[in-house]
């Protein structure tokens, strides 16, 4: 399997994964990576995650076969919009953005649909792995290796392309999951956005003279809480809607247990703790 | 320094860390350790946790100078009551206990004030580590390095006597804060108990089908979700008023979130995520 030019556009964890995946795997005839900083470009080509670097998105794209926007979710629309018009007809847009259904919209119903004739093709893409954000020395060609992949095609794409992008995510390790955009919002709000506000409501929370008593529990519960806050408020801009739904569901439980501890329901607050535990450890973590 | 003959009630994460910090370091005459099953004895012993195992809490109690009840929280009383009548007058018990008042009011006020003549000390005490509650394969005799270990003793104590459990803490690794039941309570209630509580509510609303979009932030967030749900139980009951506080005020800054979310006032939706990033990223955690 081949996916021939691949150019990368951001080199953070993720970015810088992908490239190293495809490069390790033999999957790309090169790897291009595109960044806004020299010194970024430098890291991604020392650890041989990208075959060359360039800081013009112009010259990765127009000989790319598939350009991946692995930037910020706030600066995917607008890349997208610089990109478009100098992509090679059958080339591939994707990206890997937190949020679909904005990301999604805005991309094909103000960009692809001002295009003079046939665009080339956009499809959404979300591989759940390294929420942490931490930046290209954490990159890792085997980071995908038992992850799922979310895409979010629409109507508009071609089916070989969809195809093609998911034996991408395959061949790097991920299994490939599809469904639209606005479901992989819901389910996102729930799994990952929900609780880095919950994280970072309860770091809140805690008095920081009393941060010297914590321990592993604290430690564990708001780790999400150091990331960016910047990203966090465009995905709770980008998936308002559906966080709002997420937050509201968590806060009527927070109210039922508070009631539960209040009423000495004791059987209902084991209950809860009982149901809790066996949902969770029913999942297979990739580390834990 | 050495802390004569230690008996260590419970056999768990903690009671052997006890046990080997003490050995390791030279730091006791001979640790006993008393459990109610023979496995878990058996695996003590082999580990080197203790020098000797015992079923009949009696034979060890007798002749031990401290004694450490390093039980569930829910069977530390239940425990005082039948160990303090054997134990020698100079003798000093404590426990580990995650709650501080009601154990220490159990034992003062309804075991140790029906005591015929002066009563051996009891003390109180928390070591801030291990609440995963992992067993005793999980000890170590460095658990307690560059930990905090509370002690809350009370007007009826003796100052040589919480002196020497304090230089027991010190010498096992711990920084020693010493503070009454209620300050230890409410604190706890904050960096330990309501995160449980906001692990498990969290791991409650998330569908049993979308766990498998779950990846690192869930991961971590609900990690203490899967800890013990009788345990958890009576950690609510013996610190009920405390932990409703601090549920009710994390449950007013949800509300003020989710106002936030709704009215788009995305300068405090930033604000508040900066804020608890900065707090949290100021700790020094021993592991991250």
């Amino acid at each position: 399997m081949n996916f021939g030019v691949v150019a990368i556009v951001g080199a953070g964890l993720i970015g810088g994964s992908i490239g190293l995946g495809l490069k390790e795997r033999g999957l790309a005839t090169s790897v291009i990576g595109v960044g806004h900083r020299k010194t970024s470009i430098d890291k991604a080509l020392k650890i041989n995650a990208i075959d060359e670097g360039t800081l013009k998105a112009e010259e990765a794209v127009k000989q790319a076969d598939i350009i991946i926007l692995a930037t910020s979710v706030s600066l995917i629309p607008d890349y997208a919009e610089k990109i478009i018009p100098l992509m090679k007809k059958s080339a591939i847009l994707t990206d890997v953005g937190s949020t679909k259904d904005y990301i999604v919209s805005q991309i094909n119903d103000k960009i692809r649909s001002q295009y003079d004739g046939v665009p080339p093709d956009f499809i959404g893409a979300h591989p759940l792995a390294g929420s942490e954000q931490r930046g290209i020395e954490s990159a890792r060609p085997d980071l995908f290796d038992g992850s799922v992949c979310v895409l979010t095609p629409t109507t508009l794409n071609i089916k070989e392309n969809i195809k093609k992008l998911s034996d991408m995510w395959q061949a790097l390790g991920a299994e490939v999951s599809i469904m639209s955009p606005s479901e992989h919002d819901e389910i996102l709000a729930f799994v990952s956005h929900l609780p880095h506000f919950v994280a970072s409501i309860l770091a809140g929370v805690v008095k920081e003279k009393h941060w010297k008593f914590a321990a592993s529990g604290l430690r564990d519960t708001t780790r999400i809480a150091s990331g960016d806050p910047e990203l966090w408020l465009s995905i709770s801009r980008q998936n308002k809607e559906k966080i709002i739904d997420a937050l509201r569901c968590f806060s009527e439980d927070v109210k039922s247990t508070l009631d539960d501890l209040e009423h000495g329901n004791d059987n209902n607050v084991l209950e809860k703790l009982i149901k809790a535990k066996t949902v969770r450890d029913k999942k297979k973590w990739k580390q834990e």
